[in-house]
């Protein structure tokens, strides 16, 4: 392990770069993943990172010092700082000090829709995005492809709220998602407050991709045109919708009760 | 409708004191409703608010202006205030900027339970609490119980949350989770990742009362003991758990779903 005490040193000042900045991130292609939790997911499900950084203070949490002992006996790269300079580049308040920088994972596209996926059109708030990869990953679907408009994936809110959803998903960005209805070889659902199928009558017993608007205009008019169906979740109350991470939940596991029914 | 221009009018520094700090408006008994939707949505169901605030710029979107003309016909109190005065009070960016002040419901807590409830314990984060006001209202849910460190429902991130739901639910603060549950005259659900009852093994065309816990610690072991089922969401991946407010979702619309089967 190496120890890091000054603000001039040319790695820290890369990494601090890296937190901070979205941008430097995207250039990089390398993204940030802070706190114990995501790091042990990460490195139960696909290894060593890049690297690993750790302030002195977390080295007596015995979570974090399995990790980095893990990570020394693999002779990974992990880098120690003093509490004040890791401050500085952590975005987690009252977090525990670990993170690690790994290579953004970009798995190729298939050509087709063949399996359950999730269309994200225009899902603005990070927020949302990471929950709607959480509920994704814990109903089984693997596929995820963001339109034009949708929070980046791989942000530090996102990869947040997802609590490691990532690390069990295919997660394809900048996607002309048009072209990948138009191609799609299972049923698209667009969801939507205004349309007259009830979800519960739609046969989920097959592979099905939903897709999920933003959430002021929702599905955007080509997308609702082109989708096989156009389902809504039926309501009960005085109040006119659900949030938009609400509604894929209620979705994806009603396809999982039919499939397991 | 008044105009104030000067940041040291007695009305505007009092404005300033409820729109930016909770302890003002916990002290005064009252809640500030920042942007249409959800003066409209006050308007629409609980009529007047005690006053009315306007920027001069925000007059000339149509919303505000009938929001405006409908509130001095029936000669309520409306102020308008320069943009820049208006700025320093407004949560909201980039909102349009028209906000209420009304008077925080109280209303009565009934000595049992008897109909179809949720009780919040300690969910902290406030998109989560609203997230799941707006299911619970969207499912035919109407009362809200929050106990010991839920997120004081009335803060602004909650309100904008949860879209206008709060004017439909009957919310009740403070409340001692435990007495609710053990003078329950219906069903309590408590939900947990570790439970070993499916949702979908419950009967549930009948009032039942949902709990739902901490983020990260889930319902305390307390009220998991006292509730009438432990269940869970049945998951198929390799991801351990959901949101809580997905979860919630899931649940409350799972309920509907059997009522109106």
């Amino acid at each position: 392990m190496k120890t890091i005490t000054s603000r001039e040193n040319a790695f820290y000042k890369e990494l601090k770069q890296l937190a901070t900045s979205s941008q430097a991130r995207r250039k990089a292609g390398r993204s940030v993943l802070d706190g114990v939790h995501l790091c042990q997911a990460w490195l139960d499900l696909h290894g060593e990172p890049l690297y690993c950084v750790v302030s002195e203070g977390a080295l007596a949490n015995p979570e974090v010092a399995a990790i980095v002992q893990r990570l020394e006996a693999a002779h990974a790269h992990v880098t120690a700082l003093p509490d004040a300079l890791f401050g500085a580049v952590s975005q987690v308040e009252h977090g525990i000090n670990l993170l690690f920088v790994i290579d953004t994972p970009h798995p190729a596209q298939p050509a087709r829709l063949t399996e359950s996926a999730v269309l994200l059109d225009g899902v603005q708030d990070p927020g949302n995005v990471g929950s709607i990869l959480r509920s994704a990953a814990a109903a089984g679907i693997k596929q995820v492809y963001a339109g034009a408009g949708t929070a980046f994936c791989w942000s530090p809110k996102v990869l947040r709220a997802a609590m490691g959803a990532h690390f069990v998903l295919e997660i394809f960005e900048n996607v002309t998602l048009l072209d990948v209805v138009r191609s799609s070889k299972v049923a698209v659902l667009a969801t939507s407050g205004y349309a007259s199928e009830r979800l519960y009558n739609v046969d989920l017993r097959r592979p099905v991709a939903w897709v999920l608007g933003h959430e002021g205009q929702g599905v955007s008019s080509e997308l609702l045109e082109l989708a096989t169906h156009r389902v809504a979740v039926p309501h009960a109350g005085r109040v006119e919708s659900l949030n938009v991470a609400a509604c894929a939940a209620v979705c994806f596991f009603e396809q999982l009760r039919q499939l397991q029914a």
